[in-house]
């Protein structure tokens, strides 16, 4: 077990009905305006936008909003934001949202408190120690940033999808209601279980020893799988969502990283790279196509951890079958397992492998150009 | 799935030579000066006190001292180091040992900022909120106290083994390194995993439904068996002492109490009376002696929580075969199973059911005298 640091004081809310807790949790704060911030509008249709404004209205803690944030979020969106946040001189954000929303207003919490730029803190990877007080309400399980101290942004304009972290981003409070996402389209709930999973694999394989994490990492990539098949029969399933939305929760929060290093989150690199060159690839879809052929590029049956996860995930002798059991079981969830299904063809792979190689990739194995390109083959090429 | 909050700020410092951080830790709080509290002066053969005390000088941190914790800790002492703490006008109490230094150290540190006596915190079971900031490094595995909001102590003269909770018990920092463990008496790791193999118990059979909860609480359990099994072989093994204190750390640290309510708590209210009148009786051996008896006596196949304990924990078909696989497992490594052996006789029955029914007692089933008195029976005649 390598030696770590656990931290995580994100007071997190779970349950039916309890959005109506927000206001008086903002409040405990001492905090009197909040900014806002929301995605494309269906948290109005959800009845989300509802409870949580009644609530700031009963804990009379004014505010100011912000909509529009979108998938991929992108940085003048952040930029916009942060110079509202600073007129209207909030005292704290309130995201509202999925992931985007969320990773959107931890880049404003983080921007509002600079004279700089906010992207200069994405290029100098910097500890982001100082932000806005961040309050959220969840209604998209996938990303954990709900729980977790990084926040995603992409700038457009330099065709570069990158992250910051630091103490400053963890929320006070996240509040997550399952029965919101009972009305997700079924893709989204695919993308968030696959995002989820993809997270604790990029922890588990991290080359290093540590049966304790190991073992809660296989337990919560067996819930999701569970959770996942349960509500592809019935999306109403309260315990289904439930189980499915803590364990995005708990796969960001630093706990199975605990004994096992860092991770090695080239396959998250990759997936950046294609979403950065093509927008409209959500990141659930690109990550169910890139992990297992990185998988099948990196991993052998002679290494602890690509055992582990045939046998204790899969129930499968070899890695080999294993490979195939989660691309089946991502085909049985309706969602791709190839480049070309997510709209990537030959002629992007020169502009994707550009956006990939910016930055460095991979703890387990640093991937070269050479194996990005074998990669994306394996990947254009996957079918079953 | 309950609805649950769930919070723990506590910073978990893991690995080997950590502990010379801690006088960095305590300084970044803007601390001065200590109360060191310690035990019998174990620490001063393995090497944590020096450890401790260098980074103490190395960070400019006056200290103070007070020994002499001993197992089961007891109200006499922590008044006379809540006195002490007032008289030195310490900022902070830096506990150093096992379970029963930081539970007294939670509650000095609770006492300090109180006019009245701290045993009324006990009496009235009100949240504690305030204390003097707590800093601990751990020697022994076993309750989680380091990463968790509660302290039990024994009132001696009133036979009452109670405890406290609240947000203002959760320590700043905890450092443990598992190598200093590496040289405890048998009989003490053992006490530490039974310790906490009950801890998940109590929460997991709490009659609630929560797969990724109790997938997770399983994960652990089996975690602290294959830890265990590997330390009886060769108490030298760092990465399964690593394992086995991490686990204790996370069975009570909240995350497997999310989504299944309050768990039942009964055999500890049974375990806590025996050694309220036999304080010679460690804690883990206690429960290892009462959780059987306490299963046999309430569990069923019938039941969701102990069918799926059964079978993937201990891999049987029926309930009694787990009870039985879990006895022979607690005397494969070398523990009592039954009151005789903790020395508890016929005689002490009367006296232990009076200390145990002065509170009310389990949650899945509350418990009468005669059920009490019924798995003290069982306890009794328990042998393979």
């Amino acid at each position: 077990m390598e030696s770590f640091t656990f931290y995580n004081p994100v007071k997190m809310i779970y349950g039916k009905g309890e959005i109506s807790k927000i206001g008086e949790e903002i409040s405990q704060h001492g905090i009197n305006k909040v900014l806002l911030i929301a995605g494309g509008g269906s948290i109005r249709k959800n009845g989300v936008y509802e409870q949580t404004t009644k609530s700031l209205i009963a804990n009379k803690i004014e505010w100011v909003e912000s909509w529009g944030v979108k998938p991929n979020p992108d940085l003048v969106k952040v930029h916009e934001m942060v110079e509202f946040a600073k007129n209207e001189k909030v005292d704290a954000i309130l995201a509202v949202g999925g992931g985007s929303v969320i990773d959107s207003a931890k880049a404003v919490a983080a921007g509002v408190v600079l004279d700089e730029d906010v992207w200069d803190l994405f290029e100098n990877q910097q500890e982001v120690v100082k932000a806005l007080p961040l309050f959220t309400v969840l209604t998209l399980s996938a990303t954990g940033t709900e729980m977790d101290e990084f926040a995603v942004i992409t700038n457009e304009n330099e065709n570069k999808k990158w992250g910051i972290y630091g103490r400053g981003l963890f929320p006070k409070v996240s509040i997550v209601d399952p029965s919101v996402q009972a009305k997700l389209p079924w893709f989204q709930t695919v993308n968030g279980a696959i995002d989820a999973f993809s997270h604790i694999m990029e922890q588990y394989f991290s080359g290093k020893s540590a049966d304790t994490t190991m073992s809660l990492a296989e337990s919560l990539m067996k819930s999701i799988i569970k959770a996942t098949d349960k509500l592809q029969i019935d999306p109403n399933d309260y315990d289904a969502r439930a189980d499915l939305a803590w364990a995005s929760s708990l796969a960001l929060n630093g706990i199975i990283r605990t004994g096992t290093g860092l991770g090695d989150w080239a396959t998250h690199g990759i997936e950046h790279g294609i979403s950065a060159i093509k927008p409209d690839v959500s990141h659930g879809a690109g990550l169910g196509v890139i992990f297992p052929a990185w998988i099948e590029y990196i991993g052998s049956d002679d290494q602890e951890a690509f055992a582990r996860w045939s046998k204790n995930v899969w129930n499968c002798d070899s890695l080999k079958d294993a490979i195939q059991a989660y691309r089946d079981k991502i085909m049985h969830w309706g969602h791709p397992i190839s480049l070309y299904e997510i709209g990537v063809e030959d002629g992007d792979v020169e502009s994707i492998v550009n956006a990939v190689m910016k930055k460095p990739l991979g703890r387990i194995k640093a991937l070269t150009e050479t194996d990005v390109r074998a990669i994306l083959d394996i990947a254009s090429r996957s079918n079953s």
